[in-house]
């Protein structure tokens, strides 16, 4: 790893189209249902408008440190560690976005090298800024390479209160769930969909993508504090710990702050947290309840 | 309803391309499971190929009677009747498809008009003949417009047999299948997933689209008499008889009948046949037992 030249590469901005289909599917793809959030699975429902969170689809493939000078890249050996997202406007029911990626950091983390990407998301048409957002990818075993440890960049994690949650929400995910989350969010890693690729990474089984079951706790984030309504979301910040199996329960624990909910996503029959740190903003929201626009 | 200046019109053929993502989202739809059907939900798998039922996303799009001289076509009083498949080869992997179609009869069936629509498909660059598909779309209360009850070119449907069924294999459908077998077929008909258009048609809420149904019923016999391969179909009818509601359980009983076999599908909630009288030709299937190439 060398932070260094990593940092200094800029590659061209990348582009990407997407449809009112594309916005759908991946709304499935992060456990939208037909009665509750109609708004977000058909096109001709009043107020259609993509989840905020799409923005990961462009996100995840404009952020190509798998060919990044600087950076060793090992498919089998990645993890998704933490994610970042700011929205500056809601996303276009469908349109054409141009991303330019920045490596804000390469970490050393001991265990592994934390390559920190900061991805800058654009209206291609209009050239209105759009969102902002950071990708924390986990290296495994690349570590120990004489590399800071901690960055003016990160984003610090919500401390989760002592108190019990204010509003748990939960939903059972699909046994093919990551099947269809790969094509909603267009992450072809074979982790979350061929057993023998799972084998190879130190899995029994494929895995849920972490930013599968961040758009879980979106959701009920949003459900809980927000009426349901996207146009509320404004900045998340989620760190991934344990992964998720295809078919378990996410159960999201969520505390009013305020101006902020905390939250942490927990697999229901296992009791692990999955999704840590968590917290989100909204608009509107400025104190205890609901946002309101 | 005018048979003779509908059965006259030859419109443009009508081109369709597709990815494996879009045959993998069909895939889904229809209720691929990853752990059985791996070679249809993942690109990567060894031998990965579209569902042969695939070839009705291309076929639907292709059939245009919405706006086609001679058929008063009304979106809210229309039911897909029946449907016959016949494949020559299987449908790439990814491809272009051009499909030619026509009306090859308008019945006058009393309560209503029959609209029966032929569509071949052909692989675009190849020019290879890959299917032929009839679609037999009802608008209800269109009928007694002086027209023929019966036509030389309505492929008739199966007797059920009255022994009990040699195999039978079921699905739960998803809440949201019909939502996601809208974005893998391209039938965006609000009636599938519009409350409120679904009560202007008369039904409490959203149905399941027939070819849903007819897709888990194929993916049933493919199953149970092929293996599980579906390079090995041929052809296939079915009558749509009932609704399904998302949600509701797909049982499909079937009969080995030598060289084809045949099927009804029932909700297993209601114990209502759903798809009726319908038959599957296999390639390798002359006699009783599984098929085989």
């Amino acid at each position: 790893m060398d932070a260094k030249l990593a940092k200094e590469h800029k590659p061209d901005p990348f582009e990407f189209e997407y449809t009112t289909r594309d916005a759908i599917i991946y709304a499935l793809g992060i456990g939208c249902k037909a009665k509750e959030d109609l708004r977000y699975i058909y096109e001709g429902a009043e107020g259609f408008i993509p989840l905020p969170t799409y923005v990961v689809a462009p996100g995840l493939l404009a952020n190509m440190i798998l060919d990044w000078p600087g950076i060793q890249f090992d498919l089998t050996r990645i993890l998704h560690g933490d994610q970042y997202i700011e929205l500056y406007a809601p996303l276009p029911s469908e349109g054409s976005l141009r991303s330019e990626t920045r490596v804000v950091d390469v970490l050393d983390k001991g265990s592994g090298a934390l390559i920190m990407s900061e991805i800058t998301t654009y209206d291609a048409h209009s050239g209105k800024k759009l969102a902002m957002q950071q990708f924390g990818t986990f290296q495994v075993g690349s570590g120990n390479f004489g590399g800071a440890r901690t960055s003016p960049h990160e984003k610090k994690g919500a401390d989760i209160p002592k108190r019990p949650a204010d509003k748990i929400l939960s939903d059972t995910t699909s046994v093919d769930q990551a099947a269809l989350y790969r094509m909603g969010s267009g992450d072809l890693n074979p982790l979350h969909v061929d057993p023998e690729f799972a084998t190879m990474s130190g899995f029994k089984t494929p895995i849920l993508h972490g930013l599968c079951s961040m758009g879980f706790a979106t959701r009920h984030v949003l459900k809980a504090f927000a009426n349901n309504d996207a146009t509320l979301f404004k900045a998340m910040k989620v760190r991934f710990t344990s992964p998720v199996l295809p078919g378990q329960t996410l159960e999201t624990h969520m505390w009013d702050e305020g101006d902020r909910v905390v939250f942490e996503t927990k697999v229901k029959e296992t009791g692990k947290t999955v999704v840590s740190n968590g917290y989100m903003l909204l608009h509107g929201k400025t104190g205890r309840g609901q946002a309101k626009l």
